[in-house]
């Protein structure tokens, strides 16, 4: 089950100038969910329920007034591994959960999935923070 | 034929925030039309008309109300397979099909056609849809 | 079906010498076979039975007295576009029709076929003719 | 000689939408012009008059009322082969033909011309047409 | 846990003629074992213990009697998803479980497992099995 | 310790137009910082502190007065090479020295670290000093 | 009309060692041939004939007594630019040509011919001269 | 000594409408300055003063009345070959140089230098002329 | 100081069979050594004495009777990072300390260093231990 | 002129094993020879003698007694600049002069150079010097 409380934070270390912090997670991988839109056919189901996704997730953001902490970020990403659960959820899902934990100027959150049926996905989510007050 | 009855769509799982769904299909497959501007000479016809293309789908949009489905998106371009069809046609047709199925909000389709006669076609074609009423 | 009648060659116009030829097709389609190994259930049978494989056939061979004519390979590549066959019959029965078809001092047939189910099948197969009688 | 009447249209089959046509020709081939600023030396212009110059040219435009017909246009490009004419009027000659031929709402030529004496020459120009009256 | 019994084997259609395999997964996954020399330290354990790896895993192999049906290979390979096991038992076990299945003429397995702690390591294991008799 | 008074200037030598240096160092190295967010556990401070870090820092900026001086910029950066510092600190710490010495009328600095648990971290950086008054 | 009078040579300035001589000219290109196996219709014929090639031509070779002199060889690569030739005789023609003008120890042509209807066509062809008489 | 009277031009071909020229040569070299900020000791002088610099130089710009000829580009660029000369002043120079002897609409130099004391930099610098009065 | 001593191992796991191992590491970092051929004059060595070098290390062996442990390597590899050593010391030392250290049946190292003064150097040597008794 | 003087040597530090070192140096640059073969018309002499050549040296060889210093090696390849020698020569004269520097037990050097009218050469010569006696 995704779990959004291995995610940490610590203080931004630099938080009079507004900078953007980019990840790239080539190794998530989650499970196709069971039942559902996906698989009519219960013999269907049988054979594929559950075929694992594989997927890269890159994360952009500016930080506000925390970072997110890195090891707790792989932790996070692991804990969808034998979860059950469609593109559009993955993506927006952790998009929810760290801008929840780290209340970002700005982030985006994409998910680059691995061919299936001869078709490759990409889903890119976007959140908008607070803006910095400039005098620019 | 072209069989746009094949396409299904679910729910938007997350349809209080817009978020872009890109799907690359590089095993599209089509048929030369025979006859027409394509082939003057009944000769040449004989030997070419019914001709295979291939191409690179490439599908962009902003979901609204619903999603397509995945299965039933490679099950709508397999039905272009045998089908004399050219490459203006097949970009602007997957984008009528596919917007009268999903009504998205922005939809962009791309046909990637690989070389003939020493010459390679790209064609690309977007649809407007409802944008969101946003406060920013 | 698999048409080895439409290959037509020609004579090699330098058979005093051995020299290679390679081709490479990177536009060949054929089906999945229906039924057999491949598809236990019958409800999986409906939804994947005779979908599309793709693959870049490449040849290289070592002309005899005739040298295959280009325009009928392409034909008769075409010929398995609505066919259901294996990945390995498709490289062997290529190599035998061509084998048949120009009694080559040696050739090589390899099938590259797109990735299905998260895994990529290269099969390759060689035929070994009559050697050149050579003082060195 | 570049001969402009080679080239051929057919009616725009989806007229009541803006759609973008990209085609790329990597095999244009023309000749130096002989004599003018190129060839100072009568000796030179022995050696080096009428050499061969390669380029891929790109075309992309918004169709209108016409399409350009893939196979005149392959004809148009040949038509340049035993032709002596610079680069600059290469790119601008290849636009003002296509222009007169299928009155496009934009197009832009692009030749991308091989290395000569250790330069690489790139000449893009660009035609604005009849704009589409649009409610947004 | 690894399950050899997933793997299925279908008769080799063309057996008349040695041929090769090659077949690649980019998608496999296991977990790191816990305990053992890999985690001296409690404390590691607990943070790291089960950390997922990631490999391409590439199967070479000239068939006999039988091939691998290419379904229930990928089923096997995702037997290994939640299973802590060491690099080099992972492709040994592979060759193994398929030289067992198949008694191919040659089989060569390779698991190329992605960066860690800035090291990237590549297993190549090769078994050899039964020659064909031959006058050449 | 980063050592900014090894940094050296020249004057600009054509100051009376804006124009942009890019400079990049694939050579980065530092340490991660022992204690810390990072590693809550003293047997994986033992095993882990001080652990060498890797990136590629580019550094664009449009000079004003002075530009930097290359060999100086070089020692700067090996300076970081025994310190513990976070990913986000080097970044802003470079920037900060830069702009220091230099007073450019624009600076951005990007590290880009290798990977490390199996994720990657791209830091960005922009400081805006005088624009040049311009007609334009 | 290919013209092999246009090779010049100059003597080989090491004869003492063989060395191996690489060089590639990507600009190659001739015609088509017309009428023959390539054409059985003469609307075919009146199409296409004569249509353009193009290839990279690649000559590997150990000098003997003399090199042969790089511009005289892009002369004489020229000399097919308005030959109609099929692509077995361009590679072997070069080879024979190449050989007479400089009886070198060893040479190899490859012809690497640009894509037409979908197949790409490489051929080699080597020709071995008088070894070097050594102790070794 | 970088000699701009090399620079010839001729009667741009097509001064109806603006389009952009972008030559690019990868061949250029200079020699690193003797003296000044790079050398403070006498010992290093020696052994490094002068050293040869090599790197591309990128030319785009949109011609006016003339347009610059490539031959005479070629020995311009030439003519750096053994001067002693800063990076911010090549690029620098060769834009005053081309501007002074073509005038032209809009020109960017870039210099792409290659690595030296483990960091590559690259300069770019933008000249703005007059702009082509128009109704759109 | 390089520091075989962190050098651990495990037993083989599959000591029945030869297999290969090949790791990489593109995070070498050593320096250069101060004094000797290298810096001839005292003024050069202040400058640059000292410099860090860079390097990718490529391991390729056949386990015998152990394997070398990941980690320990990895920590064995940081040890040469304040060490000043030249490309053909490091390499050699590598060789013989993991030789020492596992007594593989055969072991090969790359040093494949960044890099300097406009030359790239690679280092490889080899190492034969015991064969296995075959019957082949 | 080509100084071989310029070049220096070390002992070999690991005399007891054979290895082998690889350098590339993408920058060395010579001029073509004036008069003779290359440029039959004075004419033609006046504009093209004497014009840059570039080229990348790759050296690989098996030291014995001595290694070649690196940077008198750079020394020793910067002494071509301003040479005007064929290619064949090149590649010759710096096998010979690093072969009677070195006494390698095996050396190869390849010049790899720019494309001239068209045309890339890449010219090897391999000089084999004394054996390692050996009981394998």
């Amino acid at each position: 089950m995704p779990n959004p409380e291995l995610l940490e934070t610590f203080p931004n270390p630099c938080s009079d100038r507004d900078y953007e912090v980019f990840m790239t997670c080539p190794e998530f991988t989650s499970l196709c969910p069971l039942g559902g839109v996906e698989s009519d056919a219960q013999e269907l189901a049988l054979l594929q329920g559950g075929a694992p996704d594989f997927a890269t997730i890159n994360i952009t953001y500016v930080p506000h007034k925390v970072c997110v902490e890195l090891k707790s970020l792989k932790l996070y990403l692991w804990s969808f591994r034998n979860d059950g659960i469609f593109y559009e959820r993955v993506v927006n899902r952790i998009l929810d959960d760290l801008v929840r934990a780290t209340k970002p100027r700005r982030m985006t959150v994409v998910g680059d999935f691995n061919i299936r049926g001869g078709i490759k996905s990409v889903i890119t989510a976007t959140h908008d923070g607070p803006k910095r007050r400039t005098a620019r």
